[in-house]
């Protein structure tokens, strides 16, 4: 059996090869993981994506078959793939934790081991959390649009592979959607799974109100009716009702009991069908709806005063449609030579990307009144920012502007925690519901304005005095080599 | 161990309980597998994912672990839990191999068997067969502007998830590309796998130039030399001369050599670089780039003159970023009532939803001398069109167009093959090779009209007139019910 040491790079391990030849595998090392932009020229970005990073270092190891087939290549010698035998995660890692708000160029995850094992973990270590993030990002989009909403995850069958699916509906539920229809995430994670039938059950029948009869002899209390199979208005609905009203005088209708539409413009057929439910003497009906929902179409059917009040979002969610890739990268901020640590930028022809070198840490600012939001300071680990003296910000990337935060007016909270510690996991991994919790709290730290789904506002992220003496000091020197 | 059985959508577990209870699920039933439009605004889309639904397929089966979480989530009785652990599948599969080219509508894949089984396979066959179609489509249209180039697909650390990155890669190299950096897919489909050096290679050494040194006295014949890392013109390109011309000197220059640019203006940059490399006396250089690129950029980077003859591909085709959802739907098209087969179809308010029914197959019709496709005709099972007559096409979509494809002009192609016979693999399983030669000939197939990136020429697809007169009859009879 392969194992997912083998899912990285080919240059990862030739490099790893070069360097264990060269003698300087062992050099021990400081990579960053931070991404550039948001996804879906938003806000924010929420962190997902350690748990199964975590699983990943814990088991990441080299198999027989792994080593065997990487011989097969003739680009390994023996002696290293003997080393690669014995190789596991030694070092150190400190990262946000899972539902976090984070921005741009701030550090995400921080890791300090050997060189040969950062880069081995470069790979699936950037895949996971640029995945994960991406899903959990889009799926808070379409909860900040859909209030008090059900939200359903119901893309598997368009997800980009089965890792998309399956990790892709644990985001979701972190970016505050009520559960999945996929049932091995509800079986790895403990996720609420729902569903309740498709089109080929109603097909299956010789009518639709039989269809309807045989689904309430099984499921009584699992009460969606799929109700555009035929003719939405003229028989879906008028069927739902007549099986709601025989449930009613029967005594056996379930607190919960309604319609998925799932074709069809919904803001007119979710309005149409509310009267028909007023009408008869159910307004207490769940209207839900499905078919190429985002943030943006129920966001307009919602200004349209449509009736729906529970959303399945496929498609769109589970392949993030409009910004389908999180843009995360790993670059490396500083080595030992011996005991002397070097920090290190990465040069570039684009500005962009230009890293920031040392090890560090994201130092974010709260209101202490409000509890909201104001700026987060990347900032070398261990600088303080005392909350009795006044603190001024100045962007580097605005340094015109400047901002006085008064003493005693704010607190400040680190956002790196400590995952691994010499390899060992130290990180007490929280539930999923708990993740989730932390991840609607964060949220209500920022105000609106950075929700919103078009040009929202900037959150003020700024390097501190201290680390941009030392990235301006790297990069003069570097830029200095050609003059 | 949970298993992929669990990889489905929760109706189709709930609604396989109905009928089981309502005593018709093993019903035996047709369904198909299509798509209504094709990704990216093309012209067609590359079928992929068999082997892998044959694996699917094959391996499908509930382990105690999932009987025991479904058990745990109070839906499903004893009696139904029992009858899952003994299913598997025992019907007949009929499909498009892998590397044909297909159209809207047509039917990719069809399926004979019980509506359990079918209810059971639907989510995942769809996903794997949407996802790796998606790719493979994406990578034939980086192909299709790349000439002969090398095309490396590089994309795992910002692919979906870990199958999204694997499967991509065999996807990749079925749309025309010619390996992957993904080591894990190497292995497990026997892919050339390529890659040299990332910038931390060259930031591990105190100079660029000391860098190359010591990549080339480990991998001396695997020489592209990254040359973006500080400088490109300045530093990266003259480093790289220096280290040719010392290899040249020594007798020990590999006959491929080049340098990887990663940033910067790639058309610009290799324009320079190229000259420099010419005036050095290096004119076979390899100038391989990466940075974002997709078959739009290549395309214009090509017009801009670039010297740029080996393209990495990441972000943009794993994700298949501009269309990253291929909407391949799985419908029920008839079923046995007792011995009578009844055609059926999917009504819908939205008429492009509305489904093609029996069992059919997809008949393509070659032009004899240029052996171009000229059409898609998707009849019923065993119809005919005789070589020997003329052929008239009239397409339902264009009634007032009609064309007649002469008698002895033309083959006609069946495009469905048996993949599964009452449950046994059927299908000899080609190569990954032979996949690809086959992927080639049937993009050969087409005029370079047909493969326009933008506004592509649309292939003739229509349906026999045997089937337009059983959809319409059956469509009449269900549009009566609602007069």
């Amino acid at each position: 059996m392969y194992t997912n040491a083998l899912l990285t790079d080919l240059y990862q391990l030739t490099m790893m090869q070069g360097l264990f030849f060269e003698g300087k595998h062992n050099q021990p090392c400081v990579f960053d993981r931070y991404y550039r932009t948001n996804p879906f020229k938003g806000g924010y970005t929420v962190v997902a994506g350690l748990e199964h990073l975590i699983d990943y270092v814990q088991n990441m190891h080299f198999s027989d078959d792994d080593i065997y087939y990487l011989k097969s290549t003739n680009l390994f010698k023996e002696s290293f793939l003997d080393y690669l035998k014995d190789m596991h995660f030694t070092g150190d890692i400190y990262a946000m934790p899972e539902g976090t708000v984070a921005f741009p160029q701030e550090v995400l995850l921080r890791i300090h081991t050997t060189k040969d094992e950062s880069l081995l973990l470069e790979t699936a270590m950037s895949m996971i959390m640029n995945h994960e993030s991406l899903i959990a990002t889009k799926a808070r989009r379409v909860r900040t649009v859909a209030g008090n909403d059900t939200l359903m995850e119901f893309g598997l069958r368009r997800a980009q592979g089965m890792s998309a699916g399956v990790y892709g509906a644990r985001s979701a539920m972190i970016g505050g959607f009520n559960g999945t229809s996929n049932v091995l995430s509800g079986a790895k994670f403990g996720m609420p799974i729902l569903g309740t039938m498709a089109h080929s059950w109603i097909m299956s029948f010789p009518s639709e109100l039989e269809a309807f009869h045989a689904y309430i002899r099984q499921y009584p209390n699992n009460l969606i009716l799929l109700a555009d199979t035929y003719n939405t208005l003229k028989q879906g609905v008028p069927d739902a009702i007549t099986v709601f009203q025989e449930m009613k005088d029967a005594g056996t209708l379930p607190k919960k009991f309604g319609i998925r539409l799932d074709s069809g413009d919904l803001a007119y057929l979710s309005k149409e069908a509310k009267k028909m439910f007023d009408a008869a003497g159910f307004p207490d009906v769940i209207i839900s709806a499905s078919n190429d929902l985002d943030e943006f179409l129920i966001s307009e059917l919602k200004l349209q005063g449509c009736a729906i009040n529970s959303w399945g979002v496929g498609t769109h969610l589970i392949t993030a449609e409009d910004s389908p890739s999180l843009g995360g990268v790993f670059k490396l901020v500083g080595q030992y030579d011996g005991d002397v640590f070097v920090p290190k930028i990465k040069m570039s022809d684009n500005a962009e990307k230009i890293s920031n070198p040392g090890i560090k840490n994201v130092y974010r600012i709260y209101d202490r009144e409000s509890k909201k939001m104001k700026a987060d300071i990347i900032a070398l680990e261990g600088e303080k920012f005392p909350t009795i003296k006044n603190l001024q910000l100045v962007s580097d990337k605005t340094p015109w502007r400047s901002r006085v935060i008064y003493a005693n007016s704010f607190d400040v909270c680190p956002m790196l925690q400590p995952i691994f510690q010499k390899g060992k996991l130290v990180y007490h991994k929280p539930t999923l519901a708990a993740i989730c919790d932390y991840a609607d709290e964060q949220i209500q730290t920022l105000w609106p304005e950075y929700l919103r789904l078009v040009n929202p506002e900037e959150m003020w992220v700024q390097r501190s005095s201290k680390l941009s003496k030392l990235r301006n000091k790297i990069l003069q020197e570097e830029s200095a080599k050609f003059m």
